[in-house]
């Protein structure tokens, strides 16, 4: 006898982290899926909007109706933009629904520094009740909370690179210089020069250099709570000829009263920080991650190299920027907020090659 | 209470192929994986030879041990080159073991023209007891087959383009021409000039024009087999700077007896002759296939569209060359062998975008 | 002493084909650049629109000044879209200034079949006066013309590879089939879901198949015109994951009174037919094309199979659609016209790899 | 009446380099291209091991041969690996023949360091007069230089990004981290695992991090020069899916002493040091380098922008790898050896899009 399953909705689900989500939670075993809601699309086939899923999902694109959605399922996860899903939650949480958000209106626990990067917040009374969806940080919290705000890409990676390294204080706080790539999935459906297939397929360019990209306070925000005192990074991010991945390179200087001993241990001390979550993998000494290896999967690959002529340490992580960087994370918040095994549906191998 | 697992073995797991047998087993609910094995690779750490698996599956790569693998498993599945297969085929056979074999040495019914095209043959003796596992032409004696020829890709995607129009004898089959596009990952993983990155990834070449190409004769079985009596096509494969993915694009003439609008009807008769296929998905009219949406799936998206104006009928036929034109293909005749539903474990929606 | 310049303005410089004028006029050793004129970009530094010309091309684009232009050049080059063209040559004819228009406008030479594919003519009195700008076909008329219909992309290669078979009657004209693909740049700087790099960078797909893309009718034109008597063709476009270059396979029954010879024979007729046209390369024998040979190059790179077998033959093209599928195939047109070397400042080899 | 022309011969014509080298050659007014010599290719005809010469260049691959070289050209291109090039270009120079040396034999001053990071070198006796070919650092030694050691492809783009921070010790020398992304085509034409098609085509990762990659010395060896004492820098090259291009992402901390303001000036101040480099655009404020706008050119793009909330300069490079990184950087050297304009023959804009 299989257990009673949990229904969902998935509002914006017509977006590229909407549409992951559909996949995943397709293939979850504890999962029904329910309405699938879209805006611009609403009463459009599924299967015209989302041609891979011809064969798979019939019907029609939804519109967002709040009280249908508090009345039919248990959880609803909201892919939509930072600024349009605010309203949405709200009254999604008035009606006592889980929220699941994937945008950026709740990551930032601090208002003026959300409205500093964003602008005007459309429900800041809900910020205090939001728990940030990183769950190598935030199981616990997680298991009790009902508004959880999904990281960012770019932070979920930076942070697992980089959490090991600040919570043992083995690098200088004032040191890191995060380099970011990331495939241009992460730039979402929307049409733009950027991301015009012949202007993107053979080239690379950083964008919003120099503490410009909106990730920088997330991650700021990360590895603030994890140091006890507040640090700014570098962060620059770039665009690479790929549909998905992502990767950091980080760097710090050690800190200056760590021993080379101590830092050479790193991905061991990495290791056991990380016992029990089962989406991080450290990798073998002298084994760099390929985002290639995680394409389709919910795992971070993260690794450590020091650099013992020039002195510094090297973090990175690679990640699926749509499933561990966002819909899969999703994913695992919901597993843990509904007592489920963190890994539930999420455990299978990536798609290599 | 969940039903027992059956145990399988992947003799060949380090290719592209057994990769992907892995990749689909892992996420099968009735089976359980047993050994890896490999050759050049024997002894190494699964890990290593395929890091997409790293926190996933520990262990070696097993050497080859025909009583091992007769000794623990109820099926084993061989993604081996041709000419490789058959000894090892015949090994696993003489102890019993049921064959899933994806090489090309058991898919030509007739020995003289497995030789003309491919040499001497490893095992001849059990050809007559090899069933051509395409489930959509061959479903009812693969219930009882212990010996699996998993078709080519082109193959399969040919087939499913073309079986409609060739068994109603919508079209002159003397007309038949198949232009095929496939992603390189069909090549392999061995190295070659042909594909190395930088001379393959922006252009795009054919290879074995003009009749040269292996996968010719196994078209022809298949499309003879249906027809009722032998013909030829004409098939030509080319190369796309994409991993994964073929396209055919098939032209036929409408046969001289048949109606414009008998033409016209197709796509709702071969929607009528796939139902009950789960892996066969009939587009819409107007729709034409992109391998985009297929990718990771083991999903054949097919169309057809009348030329009026030229009087040709073009068939197409998108699938995820390693999915549904192998590896995917072979769990599907593992679960109509094993009296499990046909799409067990397959009929996940592949990864978009 | 260095022969006089001859000075061109660029109609259109923004697009992509617009900017491959600029990088092919900018390197003519007997042209001067003049004015490069936009119109949504009109007053814009050259640099922001097009940044590789950072530190070649200084200035703003200019806006369109007919009289401007005539004062100032010995013709201009418009890389306009459809139905945009016709009223800005006529103005340009106007005032004397010899025109080579790389849209359609004036590629049709029947007024009817025009307005059945593109819709009103803009300036249908000018059609009489056009030369289709193919140099190999219309090498002499070139020599007086005052506008020249630059040809498509895809009409050229399929006419490069197809003209020996039809010119030496070798095939049977109702059975041409041909089979094309194209990268991404063919579809121009205009945005659309289409060409957005996450949906096109791992997927092929066949588009307007069954006689619905706009370059039928031109292709039939030029097919008809050297066969002598109205045909008509089977085409399929599809769209590659790659920036720039065609491939046209195209495939055709051998004539019914035609010998096995006469078709083996049909590499060294073409290379006999080619002689003297320095952008046609005819490969040697078993050598198949690849785009990327010709990326950036103005050549045309053809070859042949005959397939025994299926008694097919198959005609190959690979030709770059930017350069001799567009503002190269103009450049050249332009030499011919000022009596200068056919291949002057286009002989260069491509950009490999 | 045109100039006497130069001949020139490429050694190691076959691979990517020495294929660049040929395109350039063969497009420049000056230079007449006298043999192409390969090792493992010698004897077959050009076209057969670069197709794309198709057209252009005809004959076979010459066996190298120092005495005809000496007797028939003016100067030689040697495009060999390290190790390898050393004893070549010595019989060559025993013979009198002007080299420019595209291995990394010649590059290092220091004959410890090179046999640390090589192993033992073919030729010492030559170091001493060997002159670095890194133009806008060694204008004036390269007028009467007889042995150029062209630089590597990571340390050209390296050092032109950060010459006018360290110049201007405008940044603390001990800060300096280099995060380089390159195509593929800078790994060479040998075929490897790491440069399959299949395995990098949707993948980014880093490789030889942590002070691993031979480049590091020598971006040192440049630095160090500059700034006029020994420093080090952290040093990670990552392999980005596109062929051509290589991006510098260089970060420092501003010097202690230095004013924000004189910070702020780093893009003037740098557009005044490469006045005259014809090569180096200094992008305008705002504007960050894209690879794909230097494709196929011999420009750098460089920009500069201040995290003043981290208080971090970042300074970007854009180059070509076989362009500016390798074959172009060559010619601009034997421009300056031979008195002709710099940029002869190489101010051509790159291929975009």
């Amino acid at each position: 006898m299989s257990a009673k399953k949990l229904r969902v909705a998935v509002v914006g689900a017509t977006g590229y982290t909407g549409a992951e989500l559909v996949r995943l939670l397709l293939q979850h075993p504890r999962v029904e899926l329910g309405s699938l809601v879209g805006h611009s699309a609403a009463g459009e086939p599924v299967t015209k909007v989302l041609p891979a899923l011809a064969g798979v999902v019939g019907g029609a694109i939804a519109t967002f109706d709040a009280d249908a959605i508090a009345a039919s399922v248990d959880a609803a996860f909201c892919a939509l933009p930072h600024g349009a899903s605010a309203p949405i939650v709200k009254q999604l949480r008035e009606r006592g629904v889980i929220v699941f958000d994937l945008s950026a209106d709740f990551r930032l626990r601090d208002l003026g520094v959300y409205s500093e990067w964003y602008g005007k917040h459309g429900a800041p009374e809900l910020l205090p009740h939001a728990v940030y969806g990183l769950p190598e940080l935030f199981r616990e919290a997680l298991k009790s909370a009902d508004l959880i705000a999904v990281p960012g890409c770019y932070p979920t990676a930076s942070a697992l690179a980089l959490i090991p390294l600040v919570h043992e204080r083995l690098v200088d706080p004032e040191s890191i210089v995060i380099d970011a790539k990331s495939g241009v999935s992460g730039a979402g459906r929307g049409l733009s020069p950027g991301t015009h297939f012949s202007e993107t397929a053979e080239g690379i360019r950083p964008y919003k250099a120099g503490g410009a990209h909106r990730h920088t306070p997330e991650i700021e925000q990360t590895l603030s709570h994890v140091f006890g005192r507040s640090l700014r990074v570098v962060f620059t991010p770039h665009l690479i000829p790929m549909v998905r991945g992502i990767l950091v390179t980080a760097y710090a200087k050690p800190a200056s009263d760590v021993s080379v001993e101590a830092v050479r241990r790193i991905a061991s001390v990495a290791t056991r920080l990380y016992e029990g979550s089962p989406s991080v993998v450290v990798l073998d000494h002298g084994s760099l991650p390929d985002t290639s290896w995680v394409k389709g999967s919910n795992r971070a690959h993260v690794s450590y190299v020091f650099d013992e002529r020039a002195h510094r340490v090297i973090a990175f992580c690679a990640i699926d920027n749509l499933v561990k960087g966002a819909a899969g994370q999703a994913v695992q918040c919901f597993n843990i907020r509904f007592g489920l095994s963190e890994g539930e549906g999420l455990l299978g191998t990536g798609i290599w090659p």
